[in-house]
């Protein structure tokens, strides 16, 4: 079979699940991304990808032709190694702004890009806009800066990063091919290494409130981006997290921040701290610091005994533009304008808490958004009284709802009236959050 | 599973493997028809049902939502049953010309929309209008009195038959899913009934200068027919044909004419006769004039010894346009400028004669077109001087090749230069063309 860099060509093969070379998904996204190659093929070609799937050196080709499209970060300002944590999202998913002051604290350089709430699952950057005076709209200069300076700097993703990423999940979503193994891994790992990671450790979230419904879909892609990473020369880790109920006990924009505080404080809640500390020593491991994860563990948990990583959090938080003062007022009196509880209605204990459903009711009560442009409000969120295998008496509360009017309060709810189910005898906990962990060579 | 006519959830049911509604398909087309639903949608969806199929009720669905897009022919003019036949291309295939004179004289009622020539195999409509005076280009009235009054008619597809069909086709040629048998099926179909048969007699021809290159694929697309048909309670009966050397003794437009009128003489060469008339015995059983294919056989060839079908052939020569004197004059003497032999180089027999080649010399002589818009010579062609399982000897002429100017002759002569097999020893010759023959309840 001879390499024809044919459009159409180049869709059949792919139709036919035979391997592409590096020339023909180059020319292809490159194609794409200038426009020459029409969105109706790109759409045929997703469908035959998602159909027929992807070697990993397929994958890795694609990753490497997505970063080509656009902008690559410049953060030679100071040296690497450069490593990164991403997470297929998730309910009070606070990890970043915890993990990035620990690991910056153990000298590990985190350039962290991270994206907005859509759906059920927050985003990163609302948190941080919940916090007076902060910016995330960095240029690249100030963001090298803040690496090299702090150790981590956040911002949001430059639409001049991978532009034929951009245009290929816009137009993914519209065709039913958005859950493609290949694709997903493309897309993260391109964005990734464009913003200057040389590693990365991926937080693969598994269960009713994750992207990833079931453990073999979410070790499909842990997989795909592990081979991908080797392909590529480099270093990636995955770490599969169950995610059935919300992570730790609040879900939303301030309220998220606040919570990040006390974990750096020592005083998180242990769902929270063990994900979190496992990501942390991976990142360690990855830059090299610690030869193995058992050491690197010590190392983060010292790390947060010590002080350094609450500093490490309020040196970027000051580099960031935020106010301290203002800040430290807010911790446990910036509440939103109108509160509810949902009261048990019998006795028993926790069984189950609907992570989706609670996401869903933060969209309601403003902590998210339904379509890309709607404003968020910083202080609305639910507060999770009870977690699971908590014992409840009837009337007590189980959840507080907090939102700016009433109408959002009543809407949130509704979308959680039964998220949270009990059981007359104490449920089998499990041991650890943490199903399984994957690292490249 | 509930019914979603989202466009997304219909490409993701398609995507799954999962059968669609008509709703859900009627949906699609009407939408795609009217530009509601883009090419990129389509073309997910296109590349899903390429790798995932369909059953023969949803494609039977498929080619009711694709009629139900334009107009439908009024042949109200006179009673059916309507019969058509389709070929889905050869190389030398001048069996419409044929058959529906035959089928006429039989008493069967023929509405026949044709193509043109494109790629290797040749077009009805180019050799007809080789015909002095000759119109393809009928008004649906016109179309319809022709065939009230003289049994059978002639005409190109008219622009507003199936408009979404031949949007989708366009579409499908440059996203790699023309080969899709549900597709082809229902764009075959679709047409066919739209144009007001009500029973259609397939030939599918099989072998390399054939659509479809193995007896297998042949076979999926005569079954995918015959059940649609029956899905849509209309009769379709396919018989797979034999194509691996071009079709008679003559490939060109004019001459392929000629050689039509020799076999309503009952002159015709052996291959082209026994698909013609296995063809035309199962119209006329289809129209219910005859029980079986047996008796079928013996009132056409009946037509051809007495003369009736010739008569056919003239009358609706004589209703198009043509003017007789003139195409009488034509007979055995209009040829192209120039002529050239290709000769044997050794003594035997023929074993094979390449017809892909030979299409593919007849598009350099002029016979055929390499894009749309090209015109067509009517006398440029190629006469088979030897047939499989000729002797012949060393310096004998095998082809002789027609065309109007020089370059062009050397052109085709280029392409044909290796398209004659021999063997020293005479070949095992088929006892017959017809691979296999079925028919919807």
């Amino acid at each position: 079979m001879t390499e024809s860099l044919r459009t159409v060509d180049i869709i059949a093969a792919k139709r036919d699940g035979r391997a592409l070379t590096e020339n023909q998904i180059s020319h292809f996204i490159q194609g794409y991304a200038d426009g020459s190659i029409p969105d109706y093929q790109a759409a045929a070609w997703c469908m035959a990808t998602f159909l027929n799937g992807m070697t990993p050196q397929e994958t890795g080709y694609l990753t490497r032709a997505m970063i080509h499209s656009g902008d690559v970060m410049d953060l030679s300002l100071t040296s690497g190694p450069f490593v990164d944590k991403h997470s297929t999202g998730g309910v009070g998913d606070k990890l970043s702004l915890i993990l990035a002051p620990i690991v910056a604290a153990c000298g590990v350089k985190v350039p962290m890009m991270s994206g907005r709430a859509l759906g059920h699952t927050g985003g990163t950057l609302d948190k941080l806009d919940a916090i007076p005076g902060y910016t995330t709209a960095l240029t690249p200069e100030r963001f090298a800066q803040g690496v090299a300076e702090v150790g981590f700097a956040m911002t949001g993703q430059s639409e001049k990063v991978v532009p034929a990423d951009r245009k290929m999940y816009a137009l993914r979503d519209v065709i039913a091919t958005v859950e493609s193994i290949p694709l997903i891994t493309a897309s993260i790992l391109s964005k990734k290494f464009a913003e200057g990671s040389d590693a990365l450790v991926m937080d693969v979230k598994c269960g009713r409130g994750a992207f990833m419904k079931t453990p073999e879909a979410a070790r499909a892609l842990a997989e795909s981006l592990v081979r991908t990473g080797e392909s590529l020369g480099r270093k990636v880790v995955a770490v599969l997290t169950d995610m059935s109920e919300p992570l730790g006990r609040m879900v939303g924009n301030f309220l998220e921040v606040e919570e990040s505080v006390a974990c750096l404080q020592g005083q998180g809640p242990a769902d929270v701290m063990e994900i979190t500390l496992r990501l942390a020593a991976w990142m360690v491991v990855a830059a090299g610091i610690e030869p193995n994860v058992d050491q690197a563990l010590v190392r983060c948990q010292r790390a947060i005994e010590d002080g350094s990583a609450m500093a490490k959090f309020r040196e970027n938080l000051v580099f960031q533009g935020g106010s301290l003062d203002e800040f430290d007022a807010m911790l446990g009196t910036a509440r939103a304008n109108y509160s509810v509880e949902l009261n048990a209605e019998s006795s028993g204990f926790v069984e189950g808490i609907d992570a989706f459903s609670v996401g869903m009711a933060g969209v309601a009560l403003g902590v998210g958004r339904d379509t890309a442009s709607d404003p968020v409000e910083p202080l609305a969120g639910i507060e999770v009284l009870k977690k699971i295998g908590e014992p409840v008496t009837a009337g007590e509360p189980l959840l507080r709802l907090w939102a700016e009017d009433k109408e959002r309060l009543e809407a949130g709810l509704a979308r959680i009236q039964s998220s949270v189910s009990l059981s007359k005898t104490a449920p089998q906990l499990k041991d650890s959050l943490i199903l399984e962990e994957m690292s490249s060579k």
